[in-house]
């Protein structure tokens, strides 16, 4: 019964316009695999766009982890947990995640996910990131940490990792 | 799109037949309104109940709000939040929720999470509490702890006073 | 080395008055064992009572265990802990006390540290709980739950439980 | 009253003999100006170390924030937070410190601590950390992160950037 789950981090207030676009896109293509997506929550920048991107796949899950009962929530989200505890509750995130990616260079947000990923012993999938995010977690996390352009490279990245968990039959 | 979303906290591993048996139909029939079913997530007492009973109504879906990476969840879990932060996950179990709904005569662990969501201003529902729990609350909590006798009531108190949230077209 | 931790509980903005002068009189108490004095740490009520009273004894070491970043600290705690988890922090401050004493007829923030507690296998002192609190605690929690009168028998119950630990020579 | 603390992360069972010698010696150092010590608390790498150094200092006080109630306690911590949420501490050490020093190239742990404080606005010296994590921070932090070389470094950085809060009159 229990669902594949995809979580998607990256910037919020500070995403640039080719960021969103991805994160849009990466929002459906994880959303008609029939996986779950799993986000910060908040209605801005990658949150807020893998959210709409889920959306408009019918029968999609979106699960929001939001830091603070003050958050504003992503509109497109299904289910929301609120956590109150800031950002203790990127840990909550990744745990939560069969596969953590990321979009976009992130900021000091995202860049603690990745490593608490990487503490969990998770697989990071890195879309976009820029050469430096990709060096300095390619020597801190050896093969656990992927790094790919496209939203497609994604999925089937996630294929090829997880090919019986990601199998959703619905 | 935000679900409504209704927690149902009890006993684990020392829940009695009765109690198990009400929590069942309770997941039966919240499911069966389009409402979230949450829950602590283990695979025990009134936590698999709600569950086993929500999973048994088409296009349902439960959460699960977990202890630990170690918990033992129940298998009629769709969406898994990993907290690893033990007990204190239990004010984000009522934090998520629209109503906390307990179940049975519950332990120390209940007893928190009635507790924790008073402090966050949460309505909660207690179906089959004993009277001295009962008392207790109702000093404490005033109108914001409602006592009932049923699953069926359960579900017309929360539309009595959540008449527009809770009123799920799907 | 390790410190014998004494967490004191209670009403912080409804703190009555017999409470707060019984307070600061555990708050004296405590430290003039050489325990370190554990409490919420805000400026308010019970919590700032007891530092207030721990920093009159020389030596005396307080620690506040805050909920946010931006809760007012009491000015008599020496090593402020900020959680930013709110009341999440509540099962922080229970389990690094070796004793939960609480102080007064707390409300709901109380009486969940009481029960967390009790998750946590600890004994609890209640100073001046009202009869309600202490007959459903009692019911609650067994012997691990011990009601006194005064700041005294506070005192002379932790020795008479960890004659040992609570023996600092300093 | 409240007392300066500087917290003090780096790596676990993987340091190294040098980096196991300076984190010694900045717990002396840091120890000798009245500040409070805080680590993550075990009894392991730099965690044993800085707590080990402090401890040779007369009146010193470490803090350690334990990520399990399990956790193997350094014997040299005088008092010891217990948050049982294990990764998700690392947010709590961060907030809880007036200075964040990272001692030697830290593992994911030291990196989430670091982006965690970036993210609370803290400022962070890194001792000894390596070129790649000196140019990726410094990146991402520009001068809120300072690196330096020596134990000595970390005590003049402070004073300098903080010249009144640090100066702890005993």
């Amino acid at each position: 019964m229990r669902k594949f789950v995809v979580g998607i981090m990256g910037p919020g207030d500070y995403a640039d316009i080719k960021t969103i676009a991805k994160a849009h896109q990466l929002g459906q293509l994880v959303a008609q695999e029939h996986w779950v997506v799993l986000s910060g929550g908040r209605d801005s920048g990658v949150m807020k766009a893998v959210n709409e991107g889920a959306k408009q796949i019918e029968g999609s899950i979106t699960v929001g982890i939001l830091p603070s009962k003050e958050s504003k929530v992503s509109p497109d989200v299904d289910i929301v947990i609120v956590t109150d505890m800031h950002n203790a509750r990127n840990n909550i995130n990744v745990l939560s995640s069969d596969v953590v990616v990321t979009c976009g260079t992130g900021g000091a947000g995202t860049v603690s996910e990745i490593a608490l990923a990487l503490k969990a012993e998770k697989t990071i999938i890195m879309l976009d990131a820029d050469s430096m995010m990709q060096k300095f977690f390619a020597q801190l996390g050896g093969d656990k940490v992927i790094a790919v352009d496209s939203p497609e490279d994604v999925i089937v990245t996630i294929k090829r990792i997880w090919p019986r968990e990601s199998n959703s039959q619905v």
